[in-house]
């Protein structure tokens, strides 16, 4: 249940509904170098890092992911996806150390955000943050590109 | 009303809460060519486009901003950073018409949200969605440069 506050998505929510969250959330063990989420397939669950590291991968072509990023922190979620129709994972996640992740199914996170509105509000808020703070980064990533090409054009 | 409905981010709503909505809306005129909303400027209000176009863009550098959009149906909607914390726009946004603008006040829709949490995590739900689409178009733009790159490595 601590665990659980220290991710983004869970801020700003109270005791009793922390409480209410770790009653769904089950705990799985996933060895160095295993995929536990893979582009494309059907989002049913979402991860919170425990113990360990976990890296994100996004498929440029056959042989080549790009990796975007690693989570190492506790607290640190993948699979946000679950969250957002039309729930279909838009990246693949593999442990790069034995890891601790707890997991929280898409069905019964959505039954407990209907039952209490207010928590409901507080995740998607805090989600829809957490989106557009990645949405102005890869925009950032963009604007190098054609700084680039704007400069060579210039020449 | 009826246009409201029609901005994704309040699909799902029902006629009370549309109501209610409508209530904290104004309607505003915009001369083509004026710039309505700059990136960096503290997001006070949302704007849904009633009648015209407009155009976003993003400043690559001085004297070269990059359009990424064009908006022209009625309910399209510009300037979510007022629904979200730092409240800062991330993008620059200008009428290429005439434009009737509905505009709705960021604290008058903070206010109706903690009112009713149903309608904000209706909102934020959409809002999330919409944010995750865009998301995943901007990587989708990032992996065609980095295919290239990938490709001219491979040669």
């Amino acid at each position: 249940m601590h665990l659980l506050s220290q991710c983004y998505l869970f801020k700003g929510l109270s005791e009793p509904q922390l409480l209410r969250l770790s009653e769904i959330t089950k705990e799985i063990q996933i060895q160095k170098g295993q995929f536990f989420m893979r582009e494309g397939q059907q989002a049913e669950e979402l991860f919170v890092l425990k113990e360990g590291a976990v890296e994100l991968l996004i498929k440029v072509e056959e042989g080549f992911d790009l990796p975007i990023a690693i989570f190492r922190n506790p607290g640190d979620c993948t699979g946000t996806s679950a969250l957002v129709e039309p729930y279909i994972f838009s990246l693949n996640s593999r442990c790069v150390k034995d890891s601790k992740i707890l997991v929280i199914n898409k069905t019964a996170l959505k039954e407990l955000m209907q039952g209490d509105h207010e928590l409901g509000c507080t995740i998607m808020r805090n989600l829809a943050q957490h989106l557009l703070d990645r949405l102005k980064e890869t925009r950032q990533e963009l604007k190098v590109h054609f700084k680039t090409i704007f400069r060579s054009t210039q020449l």
